[in-house]
């Protein structure tokens, strides 16, 4: 991306976007900033329309993969974005990110209420990461061009069936 | 990445990376395609040292962890790389990748016999991307820096748990 086609595309002097950010960087993450904001609505929203904690995690996972399904350039962002070598993503975004975790981690601690908190938050990332990767290799129809019908069925199926080892004696 | 950079590296005039690679797309595929069979012959060995098909795929998902875990960089330039707008990724490796699906489909089928083959080979896709997923937002340390151990430990967890699900009445 450069600057100049975005300020092309936006309609002003090259000049007014180094007034408002100091870097391309800086500017990508302030859309991600927003992305984040928009997701993370859709999240709480899938996640307080269920009761139960399966349910709600599996809603989670559904309104992830429609967020990206229609949001396909600023997920493209918000995930593949890197910011310069050496140069660290700041804390007040990360923070951003772990937001969207802690909406995995209420409804986990309901299914596992004895795992301590960092136990807890590494439980979320996992299953985060697990639902990502899904999501993700979908959307990029990198290897395979999938429908999206057929993604939300196995993402479906996938979680449902994570899901149903939590009856079994044994939990992890 | 810069040709210019390779051939220094290499010790070799720039005209000779052009003799032998049409461009540097095509370089980074020839790597990724020697990447791809390693890490296929891995995954083959991680397979065939175990008897069921829950060992088996526990033993996938590790693997393609130590992998990506001893091979950051090839790992990297292999899910990473994408090549210039509109040129497609050739045939050829995209079957190389198919390779690596094909190891998951195997076990994947003796769990799931009933499935056919293009549900068995969107079913292996899924449980790969999942575990893919898990990896990659590891390896990256993207948002928080994880431990090897405790990703290893989450990872056996997760997939453990989805394997448990398979002993429920319902299956997907």
């Amino acid at each position: 991306m450069r600057a100049r086609d975005v300020t092309k595309d936006a309609g002003c002097a090259l000049g007014s976007l180094y007034n408002a950010y100091e870097d391309l960087d800086l500017l990508i993450l302030a859309v991600n900033s927003r992305t984040l904001a928009r997701l993370h609505m859709s999240l709480q929203d899938a996640s307080a329309s269920k009761e139960a904690p399966e349910e709600k995690l599996l809603a989670l996972a559904l309104a992830y993969l429609e967020f990206g399904t229609e949001n396909p350039n600023l997920w493209a962002a918000l995930f593949d974005h890197r910011m310069p070598p050496g140069v660290p993503v700041p804390e007040w975004h990360l923070e951003e990110h772990a937001g969207l975790i802690a909406e995995v981690m209420h409804p986990l601690s309901q299914l596992s209420p004895g795992l301590d908190d960092a136990t807890l938050g590494l439980r979320a990332r996992t299953v985060f990461s697990a639902v990502h990767g899904i999501v993700k290799l979908s959307l990029e129809g990198r290897f395979v061009a999938l429908d999206t019908d057929a993604v939300r069925t196995e993402l479906s199926g996938f979680v449902q069936q994570f899901l149903r080892g939590y009856q079994a004696d044994k939990q992890y």
